[in-house]
C-alpha cells in the first residue's frame, strides 16, 4: 500500500480532468488496498446494524458513481446487474427503495469477487465518461465525481471502523494487519490555551470542496474560552474510571446514565481486562493500553461525563473551528499507517493533535447553519436529513484520509455510538 | 375554579413571606382544582411510560416540598409515610432510588384520598415552616419554595397533558370538562415580520425567577430573519396532508421518516376521521376541527416537515427570543380556561400568539448556554442532565399558568413526542 | 361473605329454573364479595399483560351473559351501553373485535361504580329471562347460564390471582384482607402410593357440567406408577434451592433455563428475603414462610426441575385422574377462606390435598382428547383454540370455588407462568 | 456426489470397526459434498437466530467427535485450536460455555478453509482412534461414534434447510444447484385408510441405533382412526388459501392466529407471487408451484388450521407410528437428489410418502415416553432438555439421509417454525 494512493490532493486543480481521473484512480485503489488483508468471509459479516459488510461498502461506493454519473451521463451505459441498484443503495429514498440496512449481512451473493468485477465495470465506464464528458454537463460531472470521491473516502474510514468492530466480536482476537507503523512514545502535559471572544466567521467559505452542511459561511459570536492543548489520554481516563466515573450518576447526562446501566458500560469500547492489566483491541490486535495515547472509542456521553468530572466541558463546534482556523492539516491520519491514535509529539505552543488521531466530540448538536441549502435532488439526502439526534465531531482521526479533512469539516454521530475513533478534548470558560 | 387561584404573581415581592405563602396556597389549590373533575379511577392510569398517573403528580409535587424543604429545614418534621420518599421521587438519583417511572401506574395505593392527606400534611408543615423560617436559612428557603411552586406549575401543565392522553385511550371518548370557555372565531392571514441581524443578549438576566438553564444571559449573533405572524393553523396543516405530506420521504428528517413509518402517522395526535370529517380529541371531548386554530400535538419531526414543505424553516430559539423580547406576556393560557388552542385575534402589527396557545418548536437542540452552571446538589438534576436528545420549545401554551412563562423560558421534549400542546411557527431568511 | 354464597351446587338439579336462578344469584354475589376489600383505584390496575383490572373482570363476566344470553334470547333487551360489547369482550374474535388485552388497564371509565351498575342491569335482565325463558330455547339457555356461571367462577379465581399480583407490585406490601382464616399447623411425611397399570377411562363421562375439553371420555393405557401422598412443601423446596437448584443448568429444560437466566429467578414468585429469613407475599400480607405448607407460585419449569432434582418426575394428567377418580372433592378451597395453601392434615391412607391448596402441574401438554369437539359457534372459542403451548394442571387450589372443580377438570397455563396458585406433586415409575 | 456416500447403512453390523470406519468416512464426505456448491461467503451467513452458518455446522459436527471421543479416549490427542471448544459447542451447558447461538454469524474466522483443516485434523485422529480403540472403552466408543454419525446426519439436513433459508433472503434468488434430479409428474387422489383401535407398542424396541427419546418401547391405547393416503398437496393448500384460510380466525389456534397477524403470513414460507402465478423458492432456484407435490414449509399452526378447514385433524404420533410400523423405509430422501418434495407415485393400497418428501406434523407435543431415561452425562443434553414447547414431526423429508430415519424417529420443532421441510397429512376419527 504505497503512500501516494492515499493523497488525491483534489483541492488544487480540479478543473483539469486528468487530475480528476488520477484522483479517481488513487481513491478507488485505496479502498481495495484497505480490504486486501481480509478473507472472503470477513467481507460478509455485519456485526451490528450500524456496521456494513466490507463487500457492501466496496459495492455501494461504486453504486454511487453508477447511480449519479453513469446512468444519467454516460450514453449507452449498461449496468452489470440491474439488481445492484436496489442492493447497494444505502438510504436514498428518492432513488428507488434501499435494501434494508440491518439485513446487509444476510446477502452472501454477489460475492467478493463479483463485487470487484462490479468495481472494474464501473471504473471502466468512469474512465470512458471522464475521458470525453458531454460538454453541456461537464461542470456537474466534475462536481459529482468530486462528491463521489469524498464519499468513497468517508467509506474508507467506515471500512476500518467496521472491520475493527467485526474482528472484535471474535473471541480469537484476529489481527487485521501485523505490519502497522509502530506507535511513537511520548508524554505531553496538558496545557490550557486561551482564545479571545468576538464575532467569528464559521463554515466553509473559500474554494475547494466542502459538503453542503459546512455552508454557508456565517457569523457567530463566541465568548472567550480556553481549550486543552491535546485530547485526554488513556491515562487520564483511567483516573476517571478509578474515581468511580462509571458508577456516579451525577456525572452523567440522564440519557447517558441510562446507557451506562443498560449497556453495562464500565470502560471505553474495545478495552479488555487481561492478566490484571487493561488492553485494547486494535487493528493490530490486542495491545496493552498506551497511557499517553488519546483515549478512543468514547461515546458522546462518556466524553461529556469525563469533561464534567474534570471540571470542564466539551468545546462547541464554533470554538473548535476558531482554534483550528489557519492551522495546517497535519497529523496521524490514514496515511500514517498507525490506524490507532498515538501519543502526542511536542510541537510549538499551539494545540496538538487537533487534526487526526481521534475525532473530537463537541457539545454542539448537528443542525443546519443559518441559510443552509441542501444539494438539489436525490443528492440532497446526503447530509441534511440526518440533522436530528446527532452530535458534531471535528478534526478527523487516524483512519481518515488526510486529503479528506479540513477545519470546517463536520462529522456527526448519535451520542451513544462508540465504534468510530472518537475521543475528547476539554474546554472551559476563559 | 376562581381566577385568582391561577395568578401567583410571584415575581414582584418574593422577599415577603406572606406573599410567598399566599402564592403557595394558590398554586397548591390550583393543582387540586385541576383534578377535581377526575374520578378515583382516572387518578391511577399511566397510558404510556411518559405519562404519570394524576395522583402521582399530586403526590410528587408534595414530595418535592418534603424532600427539599421540610426534611432539611423544619425542625421535628415527621413524614406521613417514609415509603413515600421512594415512591414519589421522580428522577433524583442522588436522593435515594426513584421508583421506576414506567411502573408508576401499577401502584394503586396510597389511593387518591391518601394522596390528598399527604398534601394536607405537607401543606400544614409548610405553613409552619413559612410562618417561622430559621433565620440562617431564610434566603435558601425562599429560593426553594419559589422553585417548588414553579415545579408544581410545570406539573399542572403535565397533569392536563396526561389527563388528555389518558382519556384519549378510551374508545368512549370521555369528556374531562364540558364547561370550558367557548373558543372564539377568527381568521388571521399569515404575514411575515422582519427582524434585523446583530448581536443580541439571550437568556434571563434580570430579577425574578428563572430556571438555571435560562442563564447566564449571554451574547449571540443572529443573522437577519423573518418570522410568521402567527402559528400554522389546522387549515394550513390540512393542505400539507392533502399534498401527501405524510407520504413523501423527501420532506422529512431521516429519524422523522422512520417514525412516520413505524408509528403509522398520518395526522397529528388526537385527530380522528369521523363521518368523513376531521375531528380532534380535546379536554372538552371530541370536536370538529377548527380550521383557524393553531395546529397542535405535532412532533418536532412533523413541525420540521411542515416547514420544509412550506419552503420555510423552524426559528432558532435565539430568533424566537429576539422576537419575544419586550412583548407583554399575554395570551391563551391555563387561566383562559379554553384548554385548547384557539384562533388568533387581530392585534396590532406584531406577532400574534407568541405566548400561549401552543408551544412552538424551535430548530435548536436543548444544550447549555455558554457559562451554564446547574444548581448545587440534588436540585442540580432539575435541568442540566436532560441536555441531550431534546429540542427547545418556546412560549407556553393553553395549559400553562400565565405566571409561569417568560420570554427566556426554555421548554424541551424529545423530537418524537406529541402529547404536549406543541405547534409550529414558520421562519425564513430575511 | 357468608359461606352459602360460595356453594352453588349446580350439579344435582340444574333442570329446575329456580335452582339455576339461586345459583346465579350466589355466584354473582360472590364475585362482588371478592372485590369488596378493594379501593376504586385497586380496580383499575393491570400489573402485567396477563393480569386484568378487577373492574374488567366484573364487567367481562357480565358481558358474557349479555352477549350469549340476553342479546340472543331476551326479547326487547336494551344494552346499557353498546360500547361495552367491544370493551369487555375478552378474546372472542368471531364476536366483533375484542379490545386489546394489554391495554385493559388504560381504561379508567366506565368506573367501578358504573361497572356495578352494568352488573345490576344484566342481573335484572337475567332474572327476567330466567323467570320466563322462551320455551323453544329453554334447553340452550340453561346450558349457557350454566356455562356463564362456571365462567364467572373461573374469573373469581383469576380475580384473586390478579389482585395478589397487583398488590405485590407495591413496595408498601398492602394487605388484601387481614381477617383470613388462620392456617393450621401440621407436618405430614411424604409417602409413595402405588397404582396399577392398565386401560383406564379418562375424561368426563357422566352427567353434570363439564367443559368441552374434558370430553369425550376415552380410553388410555397407563403404565404402573407411584404418586406422592402430598404436594411438595416449602421446606422441601428450600432444600432444592439450597442445593443450587436455580444455578444448575442440568436440572432444567432448555426453555426453563433460559427463563431462569432472563428472569433472574432464584425462588418462587412472591418469595422475599427479609431480615435473613424467607417471607411470602400473601393475600393476608407478607408472612414468614410456612415450611409445611405446599410450595406455591411455581412455573412448570420450576416444578419440572424440582422433580428432576428429586429423582422423580411430574405425573401425567391421566395418572393424576386415575388417582383422583372416586375421591370426594374436599380440601382447602375458596370457601375455606385461607386464600393460601396450608399444611396437610392427616387423613387415612390415600393421597392428601389432591383437591384444593395448589394446582398441580402435570407433565401433559394441553391437547385435545381423541374425538374432541368444541362447542358450536362463538362459544367454541372457549377452550379449543388455546390447545398449544400450554401444560395441564389439575385439582384446583385455595382460590377455586369448591363447586367448580372435579376430577376431570383440566386447567392450563403457559409453562413460564407463575402467578396462579400452582405447585408440584411428584410421581415416579412403579 | 456419488450415491454410496449417502448410505452408511450402519444398522446391520456396527460391531465391526471396519464397517464403522467406512460409515464414518461416508458420512463425513457427504457433509462436505453438500457444501461444495457454496462460496466462501455463503458459509458465513446466519439469516436468523435458528439458522447457523454452514461453516459452523461443518465445524460443530467435528467438535462433537473431538469433545466426546478424542479428548476422553485418544491418548495424546492435541486439539488444533483450544478456542474451538468454546466456539463450536452448540448448547452443551455442562461442557464449558457455548458461544451464543445468535452470534454465530458474526464470526468470520476461522474461515472455511480452516474449518476444513479442522475437519481433516479430527478425521485423522478419529481414524487413529478407530483403528486401535482402547479395549476397556471399545463399547462406549462404538456407541458414541454411532451417535456422532447420526448427529452429523441431522446436521446434513439442517445444512440444507439453512442454505435454503440463507439464499432465500437474497432478492437475486441464487440457485444452490442447477443439476438436481427433475421432479416426476403425477396426480394421486386422496384416499382414507382405516386402522383398528387397541393397545399398541410404541417406540423403539429392537436392535440398531435409536435416540434416547424414542425409548422405551411402551404400550399406548389408540382409538380406531383413519389416515390420508398421502400428504396434502400444494393444489389442495391453494384451495385453503382461496377460501380465506389466512383471514379466518376461527380456523386457527389462538397462538397461531397471533403469528399470522404478527408475521403477515398469507402463504407458506418461500412462496412468492410472480407474474400472477405462485412460485416457490427451492434449492434449484425459483420454480412455478407444482400443484401435485406435497405442500411444504408449513408451521404447525398452518398444518393445524388446514386440517381444521378440511374437517379433519392432525394424527397423533402414536397413530402415525401405528401406520408406519412394518413398512419399508423408502421414499424421496436426500439420496434421491430432488431436495424438494415431489408428487406421489402410485404404489399399492397403503399409505404413500409416509417416509421422505415432507416431515409430517403430528398433534403430539414432544414429551418423554413413560420410563424415559436420558443418556448419562453431557450427552444427556441431546434430546431430553428440549421436551417443552415443541411438537413432534414424523417420517423424514427430501433432505434427510435415508439411513437416518425409522418409524420410531421423533423430530421436533416449535410450532411457529417453517424453514424445515414440513407438511401435513390429515387424520380423522374412524
Amino acid at each position: 500500500m504505497s503512500q501516494p494512493a492515499y493523497r488525491p490532493r483534489m483541492q488544487p486543480a480540479l478543473d483539469q480532468l486528468e487530475h480528476l481521473l488520477a484522483c479517481y484512480r488513487q481513491v478507488r485503489a485505496t479502498s481495495e488496498a484497505l480490504c486486501a488483508p481480509l478473507s472472503a468471509e470477513d467481507h460478509v459479516v455485519q456485526s451490528m446494524p450500524d456496521v456494513s459488510p466490507p463487500k457492501w461498502h466496496l459495492a455501494h461506493v461504486s453504486w454511487f458513481f453508477e447511480a449519479f454519473l453513469l446512468r444519467p451521463y454516460l450514453n449507452g451505459y449498461r449496468p452489470l446487474d440491474e439488481a445492484y441498484d436496489h442492493l447497494f443503495n444505502s438510504y436514498y429514498e428518492t432513488h428507488g427503495t434501499p435494501f434494508p440496512r440491518a439485513r446487509r449481512g444476510l446477502i452472501s451473493r454477489p460475492g467478493t469477487l463479483e463485487v470487484y468485477q462490479f468495481r472494474a465495470h464501473v471504473d471502466e465506464a468512469m474512465e470512458q465518461l471522464l475521458s470525453r464528458p458531454p460538454v453541456e454537463h461537464a461542470g456537474e460531472i466534475v462536481r459529482r465525481v468530486e462528491l463521489g470521491l469524498q464519499h468513497e473516502q468517508q467509506h474508507q474510514e467506515l471500512l476500518l471502523m467496521d472491520i475493527k468492530h467485526i474482528l472484535a466480536q471474535n473471541p480469537l482476537h484476529p489481527v487485521y494487519r501485523d505490519d502497522l507503523s509502530p506507535p511513537p512514545l511520548g508524554h505531553e502535559h496538558l496545557r490550557w490555551l486561551g482564545y479571545a471572544g468576538g464575532i467569528y466567521n464559521i463554515g466553509h467559505g473559500g474554494e475547494g470542496f466542502a459538503f453542503d452542511c459546512e455552508r454557508p459561511r456565517h457569523r457567530e459570536f463566541v465568548e472567550p474560552f480556553q481549550l486543552a492543548s491535546r485530547p485526554a489520554t488513556n491515562g487520564e481516563y483511567l483516573s476517571f474510571i478509578a474515581d468511580g466515573g462509571y458508577a456516579r450518576s451525577d456525572l452523567w447526562l440522564s440519557d447517558g446514565w441510562a446507557q451506562v446501566i443498560q449497556g453495562g458500560w464500565h470502560a471505553p469500547l474495545y478495552w479488555q481486562r487481561r492478566d490484571d492489566a487493561w488492553h485494547e483491541m486494535t487493528l493490530g490486535g490486542l495491545r496493552p493500553l498506551d497511557l499517553d495515547a488519546p483515549v478512543c472509542h468514547l461515546s458522546f456521553y462518556e466524553a461529556d461525563a469525563y469533561a464534567r468530572w474534570s471540571g470542564a466541558r466539551l468545546p462547541t463546534e464554533a470554538e473548535w473551528e476558531v482554534a483550528a482556523n489557519g492551522l495546517a492539516v497535519r497529523g496521524n491520519f490514514l496515511e500514517s499507517d498507525h490506524l490507532q491514535p498515538v501519543a502526542a509529539e511536542p510541537e510549538g505552543e499551539g494545540p496538538l493533535q487537533l487534526f487526526g488521531d481521534v475525532w473530537e466530540w463537541t457539545g454542539s448538536a448537528y443542525r443546519p447553519y443559518p441559510g443552509f441549502r441542501p444539494l438539489e435532488g436525490t443528492l440532497g439526502e446526503y447530509n441534511g436529513k440526518f440533522m436530528s439526534g446527532q452530535m458534531v465531531l471535528r478534526g478527523g482521526c487516524c483512519a481518515t484520509p488526510e486529503s479528506h479533512i479540513r477545519s470546517s469539516y463536520r462529522n456527526f454521530f448519535q451520542p451513544a455510538m462508540r465504534w468510530q475513533f472518537a475521543g475528547v478534548r476539554l474546554a472551559r470558560e476563559a
